[in-house]
């Protein structure tokens, strides 16, 4: 059987590219082969939580259908922002925090959606649910989504599910959710002030 | 606020009608107030369970949207199977083990859907992960729909997650598996050869 393929929306944003690692290993974890892979690079702010943590960006793809039959989607539900080949596949699970729209599945799935703020909330509650462990730099990268989707927990849709996923994970990963919060937040800022060369 | 109404599929069977009531004791335990209902009298299958556990039928209603503006829908979620006035009304929960299809919302829900033979046994690891205790009569119904939906865990759809939940439901509701579940399936075989009237 192929590798199942996990990828956010589109245009990622921390949450979508993070999103995709940290279920990825999840999924692993429990026995299943899959790989997170991104419809796009890393913006700033999310290279600089993978600078951070030391973890490499998710491959690159543009259609997921000439190399698996078979796709978990994060932080995105409806068709129109996920894989352009979507139609093609068998979508297995799916891990998202917004409204459910243009989506429809021939087979029953896995489908986990909560009304937080961020996707990673979402998974650091199934880490704690199968009882796996959530390694450092996974940690750093699940709170950089966190902090990148309520804004540093002050979004009007950031939850107290939200805050305390960040708290524990803030633990985890060694960082003061505060000082490293206002940094990862800068370094996506930086970006509006730099030309499409750098 | 107006009470949330949840509810299964038109024309009940044992899993739509025993999800509502499980799932909106959970959600009262966890300080919500909901109150299961029904599109449709029990089966007679539905009834034994209900006369066995010494429980109410869920209130029959034939729309929701004059006396509620939110609901939680269990065991569907395809608007053809639902509320004739689904779409007058917010849809904050669904607990699902079936495709999803013909389903949208305009904001951010709770949606839980996992590939598995019964509504229930999704409920059952909800009220886990909640560390709500399940009463006596209330594991006996959720038992009783796990084996309606799986034939007593025979059926193709039946996993491993839904035997686990059958034998602690089990030992919660003090029945013996196997002789509860051939007396219940055969209580709805009943109905096949009785008349409109009975
Ligand atoms: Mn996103
Ligand atoms: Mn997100
Ligand atoms: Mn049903
Ligand atoms: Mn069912």
């Amino acid at each position: 059987m192929s590798k199942v393929l996990i990828f956010g929306h589109q245009n990622p944003d921390t949450d979508a590219i993070t999103s995709a690692i940290s279920f990825s290993y999840l999924q692993n974890e429990l026995g299943h082969n899959t790989e997170a892979v991104a419809f796009g690079k890393p913006t700033e702010e999310t290279q600089y939580a993978l600078d951070y943590f030391e973890t490499k960006a998710p491959r690159t793809v543009t259609s997921v259908s000439s190399e698996t039959d078979q796709v978990m989607l994060v932080d995105h539900n409806e068709a129109q922002q996920s894989a352009p080949d979507i139609d093609k596949v068998k979508v297995l699970a799916v891990v998202d925090h917004h409204r459910i729209a243009n989506f429809a599945t021939a087979d029953p799935l896995y489908y986990r959606a909560e009304p937080v703020g961020c996707t990673q909330t979402i998974i650091w509650k199934m880490f704690k649910e199968n009882d796996i462990d959530v390694p450092k730099n996974i940690a750093g990268l699940m709170l950089s989504a966190i902090i990148s989707d309520t804004l540093l927990l002050q979004s009007p849709t950031s939850t107290t599910e939200d805050e305390k996923a960040a708290h524990a994970l803030a633990d985890i990963a060694e960082v003061d959710l505060n000082s490293y919060g206002k940094d990862l937040l800068k370094a996506g800022t930086n970006t509006k002030n730099k030309t499409a060369s750098q």
